[in-house]
């Protein structure tokens, strides 16, 4: 999984912002967000990250590219509450030949409430290690797109 | 969905019962489980019914036979809570030949906290309509089998 | 929880549209969203109907008005899947005086992919049912509020 | 958090075993278990190795003492899939004023299939760091109190 050298990521194209809304579902009876659900928050984050970068998951998977999450730490720092909004800053903080790693932040107004990590795997659909394919590589680190009409 | 007339069922046959234990994540910001969260238990109720029907989800996947639900409904009477073991009462309540109706009962100590139904509909693995095969309908009525050991 | 006759409402003054992106967390191995992540859906709606009506749950909390969902039933009419954005249309259906009915439909392009209705009661702190207070009445009747800054 | 120097734990008396069923709401169109779901697994042990030493949620509570999970990580080796039953091992790895620390193995037939630990913080309804008080402390380390009937 850590095959290769760690490529050179520029940090500035390396990263995009994703905003989210507490759903009241996602609190627990403390009345603040479970722990479970951030690991949610930050998915979200990638996914719209590479949605941002022009890849889907559909692009991946009809590939026979798959991305599960090997590795996930996460510091929790100030609690989050109903209908809160988060920003989820993820950031593309690692790229190896068979692997990734993101990063992230969860702030509201400018405070910093979580950090994580996750590794991902790239996979077969038989669950074995691949390389990342080499076209996949280069829109992972050209940064965001134009920036696309929001829903 | 409603196709063919509906079989006659055994109502003792049809029951099963299964405890669950509310978990902390399962619970809102009002301290009560999240009324969401009672699909699962009564999706957690009809799997284990099916299981002491030695039937798995594995069994009917594999033959193409898929049992998605097309209408679920909950009456919410009275809260759980953390930690509560509710009994899920679970009885198929009515069989077609092309759909099927669960009945459900969420009780604690004796009383009736929920109630719920959910029909699912038998479809083959492109979303299509299709018949119960006709063995799968003989092990749906004929009751539990022998029990087995607890895990 | 029927208790008094229901209020004349205004259809078009009744009516919120909230856009949802699937997460990938949502599927289950079927490859769609399990069906009990709709009522997440729905309630999203329903907060932000309320949202758009300048109502929070703070507000109604503060005042010691909760709103418990006492029934919900839905119909699956054809399958979500990842990524997709599906608006919820949300429109107050039933005012009474100790409890309210929503009702929502899912749409994909124009399409209908699910509807449902959920019940909710006015109670206080203790669960016990109470009237809805008249200015919090006068709010979800009036229709949306100016459009404010989407986040 | 790390306030004080780690008790000394018997490393037998600090484990605790919990059985877990995976619901098919808890898997994804990956057909594996989401990752975000085994923080509720590890969750579903931590609670159980406590109840398994006369300690419950509510003990805590009632005396304004609470533990919210301040770090979490976990590695994930192998998935699960629907209907596995997964024994969770809990361990009490770490013990000191303030805080606390679990690790979690999720076994299936006698294989690995992911390691976690997490950091509990005590802290008082103000969200304050508290010390954990003594009594509680005797009973975190006793190990397991006779069996009780299981439900």
């Amino acid at each position: 999984m850590y095959k290769g050298a760690a490529m050179k990521l520029d940090p500035v194209l390396s990263i995009s912002h994703t905003p989210i809304r507490v759903r009241f579902c996602e609190t627990d009876l403390m009345g603040i967000v479970h722990h479970a659900n951030y690991l949610a928050y930050f998915e979200e984050g990638r996914v719209d990250w590479l949605r941002k970068r022009d890849l889907t998951y559909a692009d991946w998977a009809h590939r026979g590219v798959h991305l599960p999450v090997v590795e996930a730490h996460t510091r929790y720092r100030s609690p989050l509450t109903f209908d809160d909004v988060v920003e989820i800053e993820t950031r593309l903080s690692e790229l190896r030949s068979h692997s990734m790693r993101y990063e992230y932040r969860a702030m509201k107004g400018g405070v910093l409430l979580a950090e994580a990590s996750t590794r991902l795997a790239c996979v077969d659909p038989k669950h074995q290690l691949q390389k990342i394919p080499a076209d996949l590589v280069k829109q992972l680190v050209r940064g965001e797109t134009a920036p696309v009409k929001k829903v």
